[in-house]
């Protein structure tokens, strides 16, 4: 494939702005071909391209934008060795990793497209008219759920495939109907043409308005513009916390302020009950360590904070989890910038008193396993240090002094992503009033597992109350994304010929409606089979 | 009853700050109980005392929590004529026009109820564990949705018993199990002290935490102190679109950023279709010069611009809704803030050249119909001053060239909560290009009414984008309105007995639930079952 850099916007390609270079993660080389800073006029163009785009796509039909998703998941299948190695290239990660992506981000667009298929994020009521009801008559009220207009996204750095181009942010919104402008991330620009290409055979292969995906090339300050930009109507976002926050802070400054899906900072503590040590305190230190280490640390999820109270199996699991920590493999970063923020973010920590490196194993500028050990009462310090995301393969571990101080952590614990317990069904039923905080301060909560590897699924929940994310009401992963794109809109006394599909008596699209008050999936009784029957 | 003018906190009452009166709408005489501004303590008690009761009250069972809707529409219910007599002194609103408040205000407490007890809003997912899958095990995941937290709540002025203390927004919080702090609107001050010992009373009866319900007298300082508190949650608001706006942005501001959900400002557009005033331009004459003037117009979806083109027909309609207007019984508005700004935002439209006033009817300090006829460039101006929302019986004429300034107009027409054509259906077919428009610019499409007289029910939508609301994606009227105050929580391999009943295999509250993709209440068969059947 030939990568041009140039802006996808609608079915053009447009490149006038300053020059941008992808570099080799390792090397920091550059890539021979040259990508382009979005000029204003093109941020525009982009987001007046998604705007036009919307009428025909919304009006789209669940069959037709299930065959648009999966159309996408076939392409992002069929992008073969070549897209894996560049991508590997731009990233610093394993092939075998990236393969596995591949098939993350095209099983996600065809969830997605069996969740259009299966209607129910359309949320269709009807309440009929009742035009004998005393003292007014009722109007007939339909509401459905559309899509808010154009969405702006932001890949992630740390899964150029699942969580950029074609991640779950795009598949979400187009599920939901609404075209998008993709800001790729500046760190897979090839990477990231390689799936936009994809994307735009798929759409000429299914037959959608080309302008329903649009990408673009540049720095901050072109997402800045793309936010600001009137036509967009939401944002995704996936990075980190002063990113998220400034877009966040902007998109509100807003003449008209637009809602913002950034995920963006999180510890996932894992709270360590003392039988769980006692019962399998080894295979705990091997499986925790290798959560913590698992692409090079560079998930969302990974767990920075680990709790435990004070005793000689915690010292003992300490001991263990160290040495599992420092023998895991070192990887290279997924680039320089983050190699240097992950390094300023451990001499930060270790400057605290207080705070012990136990494990810190670095070789060639590829980075392993890094344990802290934090001193207790850091974690209920002012500033939150111990909360603060390092975005590597560390850890910090506080040793507590009973299981009283778990509850006083939870309750001034920051939102988060995941919190796990390790323990056993017993410690889960004593700890009810702990569980009972964890829940109002993240989005998932684990039992006997580790956060890392975020299912695809129906029931997954990738969000959290802030920082974790911007909105604690989405769900960035999973196929509750969807909602984060819709809202509600209502007829009164519309003839059913003008109604949208999902509306109307006959029911063509088969969904499970809410009727006077009844779920059902049967046909309205048209007034005319009313009169009839009367 | 006795008024106090003390604040409710928790179960108990507090009253330190500076005074406040209560004042007759027509005569602004001082009620003799004196109100107390809400000090920062009595503020962050009230917020912390939502706070607390958070858990408890999150955990009831939806039987619980209905019966406690249902206890509070029957102590609404019960609240006699000395209230409807406070009530009407006040705002100046006729006692028929607060007795038919009252039940809609009882009513939408019960509609909550069946919203509850029926259980779709909790979203039930689950996701069972596949052991057996190649690459990884899928673990068990299980989601629903629990309350944001605590929500701040700011009554309107036109609606002191359906959007106020007891109103939508209240009962829809706490239909999604949050406790809620009500800053008491300072014009119904002692309607709201009804209220709130009514509610309060249904607390007491139903065994639910005291903290459930808070209410705080005050200033716009108080509300802002309200809404900075970390405890709060989310915020529901009804008012103007400058106070709304002060308010969201504060809320975006705070460290911990939450979701505001503001409805603001409206004109309601009405596309008069010719084929409709050839045929009934008399009738509609009539009945939209009743839609503006019912409750004196004070109503968010007051019809405050109507369009229509230019012909012989427009002029005679144009000459029956200016009589029609001008028969309208004069009546007080809900105070004198409310008619001073109603003047005001008067005298700015007609300085504007081009802008005629066509009826203007005021009678002893009461207000009549007030008709306003604009050019039709005025509505294209850069300013917008045809979509400033005056607040009262006005509304502005425009006669359009042709249909096809309706469509420019809908392009760039601002977010509003309603949109009315007046048309026959063979109209509505032809113009497929205006709905579509109109529908990604308003929350409520009519076609053949008027926007005023919102049903309470679950097809309902009342909101919109922006500035009808700070967040399109809700609706602050009807059982949709608990969308706004939840967010999902996933439960990873957790045990059955530590679920929240909601999730449990046995699916004890009958739930519709999505497992494995399908939607279907019957239990999941649990790991014994499927022990015993393998």
């Amino acid at each position: 494939m030939t990568i041009l850099g140039h802006h996808y916007i609608g079915d053009k390609r447009s490149a006038q702005g300053n020059l941008l270079y992808s570099v080799d993660a390792v090397t920091g080389e550059r890539h021979p071909v040259s990508f382009h800073e979005a000029t204003e006029a093109e941020v525009a163009a982009a987001a007046q391209a998604a705007h036009q785009a919307f009428p025909a796509f919304r009006a789209s039909s669940p069959a037709e934008r299930a065959a648009l998703l999966e159309a996408i998941a076939e392409e992002i299948d069929a992008l073969g060795d070549a897209f894996i190695a560049a991508a590997s290239r731009e990233t610093a990660l394993p092939a075998a990793r990236l393969e596995g992506e591949r098939k993350r981000t095209s099983n996600q667009m065809r969830m997605f497209a069996a969740t259009v298929r299966r209607g129910d994020y359309l949320d269709a009521r009807i309440d009929r008219a009742q035009p004998e009801r005393k003292p007014l008559p009722r109007p007939d009220l339909r509401q459905y759920r559309i899509g808010v207009g154009p969405v702006a996204i932001f890949g992630a750095s740390n899964f150029p495939i699942a969580f950029s181009v074609a991640g779950g942010d795009t598949a979400s919104a187009l599920a939901a109907g609404c075209p998008v402008v993709v800001k790729a991330h500046p760190g897979h620009m090839v990477t990231s043409e390689y799936v936009a290409d994809a994307i735009e055979r798929a759409i000429a292969r299914s037959g959608a308005p080309a302008g329903v995906f649009n990408m673009i090339y540049g720095t901050a300050a072109t997402g800045a513009a793309l936010v600001w930009a009137s036509q967009i109507k939401a944002v995704g976002f996936t990075g980190s916390l002063a990113a998220g926050r400034a877009l966040f802070d902007m998109a509100q400054a807003r003449p008209e302020p637009i809602p913002v899906f950034a995920e963006m900072s999180s510890v996932n503590p894992v709270f360590l009950l003392p039988s769980a040590l006692t019962d399998r305190g080894t295979q705990i230190a091997r499986e925790l360590a290798a959560s913590v280490t698992v692409g090079c640390g560079q998930l969302c999820t990974n767990p920075g904070l680990v709790l435990g109270i004070r005793s000689p199996t915690f010292d003992a699991f300490l001991a263990e989890f160290g040495t599992a920590l420092a023998q895991a493999e070192p990887q290279a970063m997924l680039g320089t910038g983050i190699h240097d923020n992950f390094r300023r973010g451990l001499a930060s920590l270790r400057a605290i008193p207080g705070i012990e490196a136990l494990a810190a194993v670095e070789a060639d500028g590829r980075i392993g396993g890094h344990l802290l050990k934090a001193e207790r009462d850091l974690l209920f310090a002012q500033d939150r240090s111990l909360e603060e995301e390092v975005f590597g393969p560390s850890t910090v571990v506080v040793a507590l002094d009973s299981v009283s101080d778990f509850l006083a952590f939870a309750e001034q614990m920051r939102g988060q992503l995941t919190a796990t317990l390790l323990a056993s069904e017993t410690d889960l039923q004593r700890n009810a009033r702990l569980v009972e905080l964890l829940e109002t301060k993240v989005g998932r909560l684990l039992f006997n597992g580790y956060p890392t590897g975020v299912e695809v699924s129906d029931a997954i929940v990738h969000g959290g109350p802030y920082p974790a994310t911007t909105d604690a009401r989405g769900t960035s992963v999973g196929s509750a994304a969807i909602e984060r794109f819709l809202r509600p809109v209502c007829y009164q006394n519309y003839p059913n010929v003008s109604l949208p599909p999902a509306l109307r008596d006959a029911n063509p699209w088969n969904l499970t409606r809410l009727v006077d008050g009844v779920s059902t999936r049967d046909a309205v009784p048209g007034k005319r089979a009313l009169e009839a029957a009367a």
